[in-house]
């Protein structure tokens, strides 16, 4: 069997937990497979090198930035194969470039183009562990680039595909992918099996396992991801294309933090008046998400919508700012606010499970700011206030107890 | 004009240093020069990364110690890239890879097999200055190599002869070649200029300001040297082919602490002997420098010769272990011995230098122990606790007043 391995920067953060990965990889060989291991930079590594770049420019090209920030994984790779080496296995590290790695020009946050495997496939024949930089790759200038959030998970989950790999294992703090975050929600469990197109509404929607861009290059080649912890032998949580029903129709609950609400009061009820006013934000790249529209009623209608909370300033100045030209008569915003959405593919053909999870909120005295649906989703926004809580009472209603079997109906 | 500069560890140790290093660059750029620079890893970056190996495998392989050595220069050259950028100029970093530079497969210690200078001239068409990684290259199987000792001021070296650059200046912690170690001869002064030959004889000699590889490399492609120091304005001194004649034959005097001596006493006196013995070293790579040979009178000779002091050791134990094979009466050594040296492209058309050296040192009282010559030097071996004296006296001797008028006769 081939094994794509992926370890993240606190796996490696110092010579004791490289060993402990080290003993993880060198276990998978022993048993007679072959494994490919993916890096990110050792623990603090990457602050220190940002630490080091802003003492001498606070704002230089991305280019020596890549060039810079590409030698953390370099560094972490060498190091692991030394370990293995110390094991007395024979292990070979390559750099983002060697693995054949070629992305998009985008300086911090390259897009892979394609990988070439010949010198992991000679290395591989040679019997040799390969250790491979996760997160860089070259342009077609030949320079180094970084590939931007999650690019580790996007590098092993590539190679996984490239090679053919029986399995990508993505080892990481927490040992699957749980029904609602655990810190939050005490009941939550760990799920044996999730759907890709779950797994990405889950991700998109603030559950921080997994980046977005690694799930859906996993869907697109079909590779088989297995999520699972670096500190114990737990079996993880498998993300293929058809998971498994589980015992209720979702399988899972995500909480949004960052998200803020802005409401467009009396803007003028004709053609044209929403693309105006979402053009001016798309322009300066701020992404809505949830927009509600109310039934226009004579001359003016209302608008609200939802940005993150940190294009809250911009969006409001900009509005502000053309308010004359738009036309409306008020505008308000609220930043403590929450999204909490619940996901699972079996939604589709099951409509109980939104008014299941209107319910379970209205029972708990819990107010709806905003409803948005998808497929495989129903997303509300609600008080910060009230979150926690509301996270408690909805994934008790579909996971615990005589709700879930009510679910199952 | 075309200028190579190198820059060592220790001028780009710190963000302060580095601008500097940016400053000086800048200042060449400004005055209508193309500039391709050349760094060493920070300061203590190459122990850190040293350090952090140790701790994981004290005895890593070769390859692995090089994919992790070689972030030292990426890391300077990309500092060094910002740093300019902040200066508002146009720089690009090189890895060793990028800048062409193909080397043999001796990771630790590569040799330069060629530079393919195509990407250096497309940045320096666009105007762009070029900061290049030292001491670093790819081998034929794509892995990267360090090149050891001195390695930084031969990529240099060799960069300037592959661009046919106008001056290859190499920055250092001293403002040029002295005529002896300022710290032990207090009269010592700067050249202006110094031949290849006598800059090589200097280095192979003990002076440790350039690495004797890269001088060799110098004289092959007559590239112009110029020795100065990063922390001053001074002009340096000229390496070159031809070096214009100083006011004495000889150009500099060099001292080596790092010799000792072994006498074999009684060696059968017959064809052979000198071979075995030889041969006996050399195949433990131990190096033997000056070799006198008492006339052999009646059945045996006497031998003396030269090896470093950590040869000494293992040279003395192979000697005696082979006593009966190689058949000889007795074995002494001694470690409290210096090399004391003149150098001069004059010396070999006036005989007088040797004598001159001679009369200096015995009108101070200093005993020869031995002698050994060649076209442009002479060194004899001196009780170590008298160097520094007849180091001053032959100096004094060479280079002032008198003496020096004599000499030119």
């Amino acid at each position: 069997m081939l094994y794509v391995q992926k370890f993240g920067g606190s796996s490696v953060a110092n010579a004791e937990r490289v060993f402990n990965v080290a003993r993880r990889i060198a276990d998978t060989y022993w048993k007679g497979n072959q494994v490919v291991a993916v890096l990110s930079a050792q623990g603090d590594t990457t602050d220190q090198l940002i630490q080091k770049a802003n003492e001498i420019n606070p704002n230089p090209s991305k280019r020596e930035l890549d060039m810079l920030m590409s030698t953390g994984e370099q560094q972490s790779v060498a190091l692991m194969a030394m370990a293995l080496q110390k094991l007395g296995l024979n292990a070979v590290s390559l750099t983002g470039r060697q693995i054949g790695l070629r992305s998009s020009s985008t300086h911090g946050a390259a897009h892979i183009r394609s990988i070439d495997p010949e010198r992991i496939y000679s290395e591989l024949e040679r019997n040799n562990i390969v250790i491979a930089a996760g997160f860089q790759g070259v342009n077609r200038y030949d320079d180094i680039t970084t590939l931007g959030r999650g690019g580790s998970d996007t590098t092993a989950v590539a190679l996984a595909a490239v090679l053919e790999a029986d399995f990508c294992e993505i080892y990481t703090d927490v040992d699957g992918i749980y029904t609602a975050d655990p810190h939050v929600v005490k009941t939550a469990r760990k799920l044996d099996e999730i759907s890709y197109d779950e797994m990405l509404e889950l991700a998109s929607l603030g559950a921080k396992v997994l980046a977005t861009r690694s799930v859906e290059l996993a869907k697109k080649y079909q590779v088989p991801l297995v999520v699972r912890s670096s500190m114990s032998d737990a079996e993880g949580t498998i993300v293929k294309e058809e998971a498994k029903v589980e015992s209720t129709y979702i399988s899972g609950l995500a909480m949004d933090k960052n998200v803020a609400s802005i409401s467009i009061i009396g803007i003028r009820n004709e053609p044209g008046m929403a693309y105006k006013m979402f053009s001016l934000l798309a322009k300066r790249k701020i992404i809505v998400d949830i927009i509600l529209q109310s039934i226009g009623r004579g001359a003016t209608k209302d608008i609200a919508f939802t940005v993150t909370k940190n294009d809250l300033p911009l969006a409001v100045k900009l509005l502000t700012d053309n308010r004359t030209k738009l036309g409306f008569e008020d505008i308000s915003y609220d930043d403590r606010i929450v999204k909490v959405s619940v996901v699972g593919a079996g939604m589709a053909s099951h409509p109980g499970v939104a008014s299941m999870l209107f319910e379970a909120l209205y029972a708990g005295g819990v107010n709806i700011m905003m409803i948005s649906t998808s497929e495989i989703k129903i997303s509300v926004l609600i008080d910060e206030r009230e979150a926690e809580a509301a996270a408690n009472m909805v994934h008790d209603r579909f996971f615990t107890g005589s709700a879930a079997i009510d679910a199952r109906r």
